[in-house]
């Protein structure tokens, strides 16, 4: 069903909300690491100002380019805690996205969009605290004229996502966790950082990595040879 | 005269004030909009602090690359409320613009610069709020060394820019307006907005663009079809 | 010694403190032009948040594509006052540097890092006001499997940095100075300065680049024509 | 499965031989046309050498940057007439496939290479004729550190390929057919094919498409108007 | 009338057939420098196989992204040795144009296509000698459903196009000459084409330039210093 | 010196003939892996024409954007068997060269030109087979205005080049060899090519690289589990 256009689907198999809640509480890089370093989507997906933030379940549109029309067909498909994701048949950068949108998106729910394609508005959407990833910003605006679908399976900036899955993003950009998985990765997630907190301490007492880690034999295993002066490595 | 090199032109036919006032009070996706899609300079053109806006008459320069010496002969030609658009003989990252530049074109009544190149000393023109929107930012300067032009029709960023035009800049890009088409430009934006704050207020309660843009018919036209359940979809 | 792999060398010859702590003073324009415009890095190394700025002695890093282990190695050679440098065999933008990196390159002296790859947790470097300029932000992990070098000589971003040398960095990128030439620098920053603090004056005040820096007789000579008309010069 | 690393399925689903057959009598702009304009890698895929093409059913391989141990993992599972399609967890550029793979390839049956990163060697697989489609060209060499997956769904240049999918590609670009679909995608290029050739036809005695394909009131509808002069127009 | 959609003109006021003749005998970098180093549209311009060449009149056509409907409204204002220059609202890389449309051109007289987009079916294109200069090669499809203009001046690649101007293309890239001017840039090539004949003879002969332009004193006068030794240069 | 302008070195210690000699017989990615995966240029830098291949000893040069002045100065240095190998001090995309300059190179012994920067008179160049490797293509003419560098160490295109360093390139790209390091270097790469030659034929016959290199054992200790079925990996 990948990439057919003429598709809108209602029900959504959405990731649990307890999970979702749960993966709410951590950054993007930390629960890439906790899958396994999968699920990132390209990282030209920016946001559209700093310290923007939002997890929510995947609403889906499949576009083409230079046309917005999906994003109204998504808008009724939105529940409170929803993005919406849109990918594209063919690259485009036009401005998809602009304050009129994010304030029917929000009056349904929706707390934000990722859209491989540009967006406008972006003074008024940041004032609104309305988070955007997207890969340009732009003016341009866009026609309503041919049909792509929503609620399926999409590319977006390389990742697959499908409807229902968490959409996390934040300043080091955007991911997606499996419906199925949510709860599981909230839990590795959760497992990570607690490590990752004591590893911290340690760090900012002025212990190095390299004892931390243990990596001095690997190192030397790897090859790496240590020289007092430049003069004697030469 | 396009790209002729060589000509410094003092009289300039800039668009009437009361209409360039007026345009001031929009975004650049407004006016964009109010000309059919058109007129806007290519995405990659950024301003160099958020927030930033311009609204300006245009004082055009034609550079060549590395070579910054026409944005000096532009300076004496700036008038109250102007602003200086350069473009250049071919693609150029220099940094072609600082905080010295921006005193005296501040001196002499310019109100920003749309430039096809790169700016430097961008905290500080930040904290002048001196408005640049340009294609990056990079330290390397420049020389001068190479005769261009001042006040000729140029090419900026993909589009074509007369002296005398209106050039609007925000976050969302850079939008050049005819001269001799300002006021009836303006008036298109200002009507675009009031039906946009009407549409606003009914997006806002609830309703969707599905309904109030009367889609539904011509969406089922163009050949969606909605599915309760993914599984019907296949 | 450029590009080899395996070396770990620990006597790095700084630059004097003296001037670095002058060269502190200058932003990076000011101090490329003070070299005769050279030592930039390329421009597409950019600061993860505005304002960042940072002056330090070098500790240079080589490494390869999708993997960060050098930079724990880099971490045992910091004294305060140093910057890493860190340039890869191949292209890369994975996340290489987050915060608790950061953590330990403060706990060991370390005042930033400017890295030729991507780097994430930038809202918890923002916070802690640990400046990074990098390729981009990437939530993507990175491995530790090949041992790359540190303090040989690297090209980072297409400039050549040695171990001990000045790097200067603020919004506009990054500079390079080397160490035996860094108080000499430093005296050409300040003259440059001195001087540009007269011309700001003068060009506050209305007078013209064109007169102050004598341009006139230049630019006739060069084949600038002035015309009163636009029909004049068709 | 898709992104997850560590997995190797030896049993692919493969696409009927006889439909794979029909498919490799049409172009990637045909075929891409028969399924509804859908199914191409992004257009920066190209070919090594002008005129290569390659019509065959996917072996898929998920690497990591700078790591190609998977392509050997994947020529294990190659079955005469398949194709290695390679996407990777982070953008790469590396000299993933050289000679010596190819050799290894054809040796087992592979009729060529559809990769998201560099390739090496291209003077040699162009003499071998060993088709290559890839992002860029790279003489840097890969390590053989990290494990990914084979014969998993996999994202290469925006496109989502499952193992035993069908690949095509020309000087055109790649494009993708599900299995399943393969004999109805088939069918109607051969469909297209037939109308082109009697369009052709047509258009080569001078008739035009504004007639041929009855435009004329559709671009009047759309709001086209004929000028006999440009004066008119102004 | 830059940008304005909806506009379709008929008579074109071509330049003068023995001057484009004349300019078909030149290279684009030396029609280029005959013009003063201007005219040049941007060098992502590529042609679609090596050796493709062309000169002739514009046709000019302005387009929206994934659209090419205008290109059958141009097709129809072909006169024999016509190109037509394709423009569009905003930045796109679909595959605007294939055999079918060429087939149309060349039996209208169209000798070629200039064109800030992708084009499709370069194989068969290449095969029929039908040259064509693009952005970048891609098999997506487009649609027909916004209307634009035809004969209307266009931005092509960064470059200002009108009806009637010569266009000449070669491996190096893509120059317009305006009508008006074509017969003099025709003179002023020929007088660049016989001195640089007699240049290259004595360049072949071992001569430097360094004599030859008399460069020496200027490079002496510019601040070069000649060092027999580069222990004398530190 | 690095980055310096104004100095013309006469005196370059050329890498010894035989080996040169010997390393014109490997590709580049060989060397590459000989020297142990360093060395290489930035692999934007592509050759004009396909089959272009070179070895030779480097005169280096150091120019600005957008003028060529140096390499009327380096032709003078150009002894047989040279190469032009040219960096810049900020990024640039004209035309440099062409086939008058190719001519005077040829006369003075120069075997072809590496150039951090456009090229054009592509055709003539390839006809003349007069090797480069380059940027870009660009028709863009430059100026002749700013004193640069001759046989000083340069950085092109991300590679540090000595004078007498010796430059190989091919298809796959450019990669420089320390001038003291040239038979050292040749002799590994003859032992690499005799390595691959065995192990081509291997694979030519069959055998599996997991066989070959022993990589199954490896590739289980890093998790990689076989299924027999898709199925069963879920």
């Amino acid at each position: 069903m990948i990439g057919r256009s003429g598709i809108a689907v209602r029900k959504v198999r959405r990731a649990e909300a307890a999970a979702v809640e749960q993966l709410g509480k951590f950054g993007v890089a930390t629960i890439h690491e906790a899958m396994g370093r999968v699920g990132l989507l390209a990282p030209y997906m920016r946001p559209i100002y700093p310290g923007a933030r939002l997890c929510g379940t995947a609403i889906t549109a499949l576009g083409h380019p230079g046309d917005n029309w999906m994003l109204h067909v998504a808008a009724e498909m939105l529940r409170p805690g929803d993005v919406v994701v849109m990918g594209f048949s063919s690259a485009t950068e036009d401005g998809m996205f602009g304050d009129l949108l994010a304030t029917s998106f929000r009056a349904r729910g929706g707390v934000g969009l990722v859209i491989d394609a540009g967006v406008r508005d972006t003074a008024e959407l940041a004032q609104m605290k309305f988070p955007v990833w997207s890969k340009t910003v732009n003016a341009k605006g866009t026609i309503k004229a041919t049909v792509g679908s929503v609620n399926v399976p999409v590319v977006c900036a390389g990742a697959l996502v499908h409807p229902g899955d968490v959409i996390v993003a934040d300043d080091d950009g955007v991911v997606v966790v499996l419906a199925a998985k949510a709860a599981e990765v909230a839990a590795a997630a959760q497992e990570r950082e607690d490590k990752e907190a004591a590893t911290r301490a340690r760090l900012k007492a002025g212990e190095l990595g390299l004892d931390l880690y243990g990596m001095r034999d690997k190192l030397k295993a790897a090859g790496l040879k240590y020289y007092e002066d430049p003069e004697d490595a030469k």
